[in-house]
């Protein structure tokens, strides 16, 4: 069998993250936890676009205060998000002098860059690096499907786009968890074309990442405290606990999404559950390295999950393909 | 002085290097060393999209046909294009079972994608990667501009997309020329505000990496055989090797940009030159790559340059930051 975990050597650790989040995520269960909220979802700026990218800079800001470092002791940026363009984090992050990588991994790209970022750090390429990802429910609608404005009705498997940005700083020397392993995710496409269903879009990839890692590793599922995908919601978390089953892994015991954590579906009016690049963001920067910091926790898989078409794509008539990338982190370095 | 110069102390090699371009491209004067060439610019697909995402599939199967390798020998893919949400490669590469990490480097994407992978490669996580960048002209217009067959009228420092995709085949192994150091761009804004000047727009950025390249090594311009920027034009040629002599650096003798090298502006109608994530990706893969194999050059420093904004920002009265990923490659290891 082709190795394809990535073991990292001298993992990095997560030296600070920090969370920025919208009035409707400040409602939900993990609203305590976030760094910091704006009630009017605006953070001070004109457009919203201009507010995602103001999302992203607070959370920057934020993550280097709480690790006390200055901006000069960071090697580079590793960011995203889910606009044309990825003008979110070009525009973001344009005040720091710092050399910039910026990915498309649609949802699943906090993911994609803690595995670059570690990649990079745990090889000694470089000492500390960050990673940031936002999404804007203002942003999101218009530009995937109506604005806001419209009062479009949506349908039961509809996610809800997080307002959101988190950063997240790693460090050679150390932190509050490690980032242990990785495994890099492939496109799968399923066939699905409805783009108000994107929890099944993405769960084939999600599928096909953790039964590729269970069965390179030989672990299983019991192993490990938490399983954590990112924006599946309750359709997509539902169809891999359901496939994965079949597959012989048993998931029901510690397994859930940050679509799930982030809102209260029973009062929040979000559907099957959030979704978004900053989904998935701010709950690992919040709940997750809260849970590792008061030592609850200690081996944790997490996927970001991504849907990467566009609605071009879409309107094209093509179907939507899904991404997952897994990142094990865990309380302690294990190589 | 901080370190921001990355030496690759196992220097990856090309191990090959595939060229798909169109018309336009293939009447320019490197036309004969692209591999494959479509006069419709259709390559046989019914829209634009989806002719640029099949550019990106035919220059993957092209480059490891030269390779002489089967897909499962590679570990990994690194993609991206112009299009929203970059779906050219993710629908383009959905073919291939293979980790898949999407970037946005706006046209410097391919330099972007040759640090990361040549990161991960010199360190020993990976054996073997790949690089696809493209772009496509009619699908770039219409998205950022308008739909070509609107006729609108091109002021002198407009510059062309490209219609072209290239993959490069990095290996551990060795190849036919070494990515041998790297500095990875910042983003830098100097207030450019005219969608049709990207060439001002970029300099500021190639001017800003170049000078921080010459410092921190204390090289010289005179050491190399060649200082290529990727899409700069005329326009930001003329910029960048007007500032660097202020700065004390004289490139008269040994600069030039892909997008002036790509058409030949005194018939081909191009204004300013070549642009688009696919300029740089198919000069270095096809001219830069013949010159290395041939042995008539060894040491070059290849600029990607980009633009990080999109046509919404544009209309929001934003600037149009730029950014310039540098890679240093040579005929043989140095480190």
């Amino acid at each position: 069998m082709k190795r394809e975990i990535l073991s990292f050597p001298n993992a990095p650790g997560i030296l600070a993250a920090a969370s920025v989040v919208g009035k409707h995520e400040s409602e939900g269960p993990l609203g305590a936890l976030f760094d910091l909220h704006d009630s009017t979802d605006r953070f001070g700026k004109e457009t919203w676009e201009q507010s995602e990218s103001e999302m992203q800079r607070i959370s920057f800001n934020l993550a280097l205060t709480k690790a006390n470092l200055r901006e000069e002791e960071l090697n580079c940026i590793f960011a995203g998000d889910l606009m044309n363009q990825c003008t979110a984090s070009a525009y973001g992050l344009l005040d720091f002098d710092l050399p910039y990588f910026g990915l498309y991994g649609a949802c699943s790209t906090a993911a994609e860059g803690l595995i670059l970022a570690s990649s990079m750090i745990s090889t000694g390429l470089y000492d500390k690096a960050s990673v940031t990802a936002s999404s804007h429910n203002c942003t999101a609608e218009r530009q995937f499907r109506s604005p806001i404005e419209y009062g479009g009705q949506r349908t039961p498997t509809s996610q809800w786009t997080v307002t959101g940005a988190a950063t997240f700083l790693l460090s050679a020397g150390g932190g509050d968890a490690y980032l242990t392993q990785a495994l890099p995710g492939r496109a799968v496409d399923y066939g699905i074309t409805d783009l108000s269903n994107m929890g099944a879009a993405m769960a084939p990839a999600a599928i096909d990442t953790l039964t590729r890692f269970f069965r390179e590793s030989g672990m299983t599922p019991s192993r490990f405290d938490l399983i954590l995908t990112g924006d599946l919601g309750f359709e997509g978390y539902s169809i891999v606990l359901e496939l994965m089953k079949k597959e012989g892994y048993d998931l029901s015991e510690n397994y859930t999404d940050c679509g799930l954590l982030i809102y209260d579906r029973t009062v929040q009016d979000v559907h099957a559950g959030g979704s978004g690049c900053g989904c998935s963001a701010v709950v690992i920067a919040s709940y997750l390295t809260d849970l590792f910091r008061k030592g609850e926790i200690r081996d944790v898989l997490f996927l970001g999950t991504g849907a990467l078409m566009s609605p071009l794509t879409v309107r094209q008539g093509l179907s939507i393909p899904g991404i997952a990338h897994l990142v094990r982190i865990t309380k302690e370095r294990m190589f």
